[in-house]
């Protein structure tokens, strides 16, 4: 189904595994000769003319570093899988996602030249579905009881409204968020700094596990990649770019989680943060971002849809964010068999739609997530005007 | 001292017996005729030509209207004591402050003809030098244990930086701030709703009396009316035009506490509110003034600071918001005899300057206030410029 070539899909899974994401080099080079020429300068160390012309003139750097960037590159070559592995590792549950996909989410476009050179994906959930209706919900690993309680009943209300939680999969505030989400049977994007194979920290593996299952586990670092801290850091930025906003639930004043809060308001997307008590040192950074990044204080569900979702979501209807046509054959016949009124459960959906019940739950998900179905006191029916 | 002539002091003390204070009408007919010339109007039931042109043209409102009015206070022309029971009032330890006396609180101006028709004033501390440098702290009365500990907490940080702390003397928040400010022998503002000689709540009476002899206890109501409902509202807007900035501790979604936070934001001074968790309800309020009406999330006196100081006040060093020129000459006495280093007790600040200990202890206060003075290890020394 992709409209990407093979060889730009295999040249972008190699790039994930010679350069760190975010590094503003490899994004200008890709931009200026695509990821096959890139591989291919890498591996013959021949560096084309038009990268040394477009770093002088946009980074002003440089031959000397640019051979530097190139010699770093070409010290990770041996960590490259051969071709047929990377082909295995998508058929051992991962799957590439790039740029030009139909699940790739656009909305990381906005990154530039920041924007991930691919992503690996695990879990079931269509990750740009998933993701035209959805909130970071961020924070501190060292969450106080308040934090994570809150971080729950947060994200268990986007879910019940029909809203996906993206979070960084860590201790604390985030795993807090994820199961927020799962525990109301929402989606969740677990958006990780190391390989989906073995994702970090080990602690949360269950958790991964039901992410995969009612959602997805992605990362911008091929597998077998280990976490490191200044990779989290880069990883927020994806956890920003993502999400329509990011509501920060705890953090002390130098916490990690604020490197989120700092990409999403840079970004321009709505930047939110739950007050708590000032005799609290965890919501310290948060009302800090409040009186100087402008965070909004944010006390429930409503106030964060209030700021990140349009008047036809919240206000007025539950209508779709896309419209139904551009949906994929499998999920419009799921999305046929679904009544307008009543409700019907999975399995008469299923039935209904001649389609298996594993692929008519994870549909389902991501129709509620896209605003097309709603879950009924008597099962799924369409959404209507009455559904914000 | 007073640059008031007396009779028209006499009329505006009868006026708080006649009028409710913040009553527009009689502020506008104030302004146009004077009180000497509305007393004796309302006394002979004789409308002048003006106040009728002024009503028509500024309100809107015809003859009737205005005869009613006239009738209202006519009505309540009985409850005016005699002049020399007034005179009385004065000395039983309350006093009669009238715009255009020296102890006039210029900045109540801004209220226009909502500004006290004159301030019944109770304690020791000057009332104009206190609030030259003053914050509102003010609060719901069922205040939680966390509110009560905040606004205690912020009023003697505040006193300890110099400050006044003003309130309207209630259970819960406003107790906690007059206490806190008390305790770090700072100066405080109680704004009644009622008679400054039976102030109101009774079961503050000690509270009260620590105010008097270490600030203030003011009223636009004259001595023997009780508080209602709709007076502590009509007193909030005092409270917010008497202080650089109101800070809300704990107030409910619909506290009274927010009609001051009102009328801080409609008078352009600075508002802020503390945070809390948002499961309680009794920080509903400060959460919902952030997000809608901008209030600045405040958790610490530097907070607070940062928005009602000046640069030269609280950045650069401390010094005098007045001149020492306009002092009274029996506090710039008390100000010569203050050491520029090291530091000297109130009793040899008596000696040194010939005036009693009394005197000295309320002046000092005074000039704590004013920046002129500060409270060093070893006792009372000028200010420096180290002294932010």
């Amino acid at each position: 189904m992709s409209i990407v070539r093979d060889a730009e899909r295999m040249a972008r899974a190699q790039l994930t595994y010679l350069a760190e994401p975010g590094d503003q080099a490899a994004g200008v080079w890709l931009r200026v000769c695509g990821p096959e020429a890139l591989i291919a300068a890498v591996r013959t160390d021949r560096v084309p003319a038009t990268i040394d012309e477009v770093s002088r003139a946009e980074g002003g750097k440089g031959p000397a570093w640019v051979r530097r960037a190139m010699r770093n590159w070409r010290a990770r070559l041996a960590e490259i899988p051969a071709e047929r592995d990377l082909a295995a590792a998508e058929l051992a549950g991962m799957r590439l996602v790039c740029p030009g996909d139909s699940e790739w989410p656009t909305q990381l476009d906005v990154l530039g030249d920041a924007r991930p050179y691919a992503l690996w994906l695990r879990g079931r959930a269509d990750l740009r579905n998933s993701c035209l209706r959805a909130v970071s919900v961020v924070g501190a690993r060292a969450a106080t009881a308040y934090g994570a309680y809150v971080a729950a009943e947060l994200s268990a209300g986007l879910a019940n409204r029909g809203w996906v939680v993206v979070s960084g999969g860590a201790y604390g505030v985030d795993g807090a968020a994820h199961r927020g989400a799962l525990a109301a049977d929402g989606l969740t994007v677990v958006v990780l700094a190391c390989g989906v194979d073995d994702p970090y920290p080990p602690g949360h593996r269950s958790l991964f596990d039901a992410a995969a299952a009612q959602g997805t586990l992605m990362s911008e670092w091929p597998p077998g990649r280990n976490p490191k801290k200044y990779r989290f850091l880069v990883r927020n930025r994806v956890i920003a770019a993502l999400s329509r906003g990011t509501v920060v639930v705890e953090a002390r004043r130098r916490s990690g989680a604020l490197s989120t809060a700092r990409y999403a308001r840079d970004l321009c997307r709505p930047l939110m943060a739950v007050p708590g008590p000032i005799t609290s040192e965890a919501s310290a950074g948060c009302h800090w971002i409040m009186r100087e990044w402008g965070a909004v204080c944010v006390t429930g569900v409503n106030e964060v849809l209030e700021q990140v979702a349009l008047v036809g979501e919240h206000l007025e209807s539950h209508g779709p964010v896309v419209e139904a046509a551009e949906l994929d054959p499998l999920t419009a016949r799921v999305l046929d068999a679904v009544p307008a009124r009543g409700g019907a459960g999975p399995a008469t959906v299923a039935a209904s739609a001649g389609v298996d019940l594993d692929t008519v739950l994870s549909r389902l998900g991501q129709l509620a997530a896209g605003g097309f179905v709603v879950r009924a006191p008597r099962g799924w029916r369409l959404a209507g005007k009455n559904d914000a």
